[in-house]
């Protein structure tokens, strides 16, 4: 937790409410916080601060803004990804979230295990945006989109979120071209399930608009080729 | 598992032998192999190769090498790693393996709590550097060193390790200078525990030939800086 991330709502007075028993136990007892202290601060959808330690309770924490401090940046790209085994899909949203990626899609996909889509980690996807959100010290939650169907999603909702401007890559290990580094423009990137996409998938993901793109010849496991692609694409960032 | 990796006494006859129980439960529930089928071979510091399967049984399976295939290329990296908590050990050995990292050295540093050095996966790197050679399909493991002393290290060893022709960066979230990218030679890569390494520890590093660099504002963990910085530097490799 490099930041404390609030509602808006704790952030309304004066001093500001730290009252999440989670955000309470990490500032007690792994920060060992006192009085006149300072903290970086954060509200959600706004802000990013430096605060001092007013009152320290059982249940609460006051605190009160001394200055405003610049948010990250975000990348601009949307992040497209074959819905995950769930212990991956909480690591992938952090991971994602941390690195600034703007939205975030999970999608079916012939190899995704339909298992996959009942996981209670579904329903707490905005907790671990909020780790992903403390961790870097950003403050803007990303958009996040869940598609349950490949062929509506990809026929009707990729296609808006192609142009010249903005590209999209499927990594694909049987493709020719390599995925680009360095590049300095928005794109879409979609990343395949274990086992990767199946051909019929590829074909769609063409005809609509994707270019594949290969990451060499090693296999890479999805919760560690994000950080790895956008390393890549996003150098210059 | 992308490949099934074996020791070399595995493989010295005309059929070669899988015996691992770990491998052959994951041959038999994860991909139901049969008589007849073809696997991804790889004999450990040696060649990989396309093998029929010729024989299950309960302890064995017997495989028949037909013919040869390309190891993937590691990356000319050194990766110097501030000891990680134990959870973030595995992930991180694997990964780096995955990813084709030449030599993997793990480091003691200020904030590096002590009994990280008492894990029992210390003794069980090797598991975690063939699981990542299996995810790869790499056959080839990396050096692995383990320096428990920082100073001696960073003044007697860490200047062997660099030279114009292959410079050593230190992430560090002060410095003014950013991580290059897409670069065309060999480097070494030091990666700071949680919270980064303290300014006596930067400035020995600098003393001693290194470029502090800068990965942005945003604070990544340990386990996903790895992926993301080996995607920056070796996207053109």
């Amino acid at each position: 937790m490099n930041i404390v991330l609030l509602d808006p709502a704790s952030a309304q007075d004066d001093l500001w409410t730290i009252q999440s028993a989670r955000q309470i136990e990490h500032l007690k007892h792994q920060l060992d916080i006192k009085i006149g202290d300072t903290l970086k601060v954060g509200i959600r959808g706004a802000g990013r601060y430096t605060a001092e330690v007013i009152e320290i309770s059982e249940r609460k924490i006051l605190i009160q803004p001394l200055y405003e401090e610049p948010v990250p940046k975000k990348l601009p790209v949307t992040l497209i990804v074959a819905m995950p085994r769930p212990k991956v899909l909480r690591r992938l949203i952090q991971d994602a979230v941390t690195l600034g990626v703007e939205k975030i899609i999970l999608l079916h996909s012939y190899r995704v295990d339909k298992s996959y889509w009942q996981t209670p980690f579904l329903q707490q996807i905005d907790h671990y945006v909020q780790l992903g959100l403390e961790q870097a010290g950003d403050t803007f939650p990303p958009e996040i989109g869940i598609y349950k169907r490949f062929k509506p999603f990809v026929e009707d909702v990729l296609p808006q979120m192609i142009s010249v401007e903005r590209p999209a890559y499927v990594a694909h290990p049987y493709a020719t071209h390599s995925m680009p580094h360095a590049i300095e423009h928005p794109c879409t990137i979609l990343i395949g399930p274990e086992g990767g996409y199946i051909p019929y998938e590829i074909d769609l993901l063409k005809k609509n608009g994707c270019q594949a793109v290969s990451l060499g010849n090693r296999i890479i496991r999805t919760e560690t080729v994000i950080p790895y692609v956008l390393g890549r694409l996003f150098s210059t960032w």
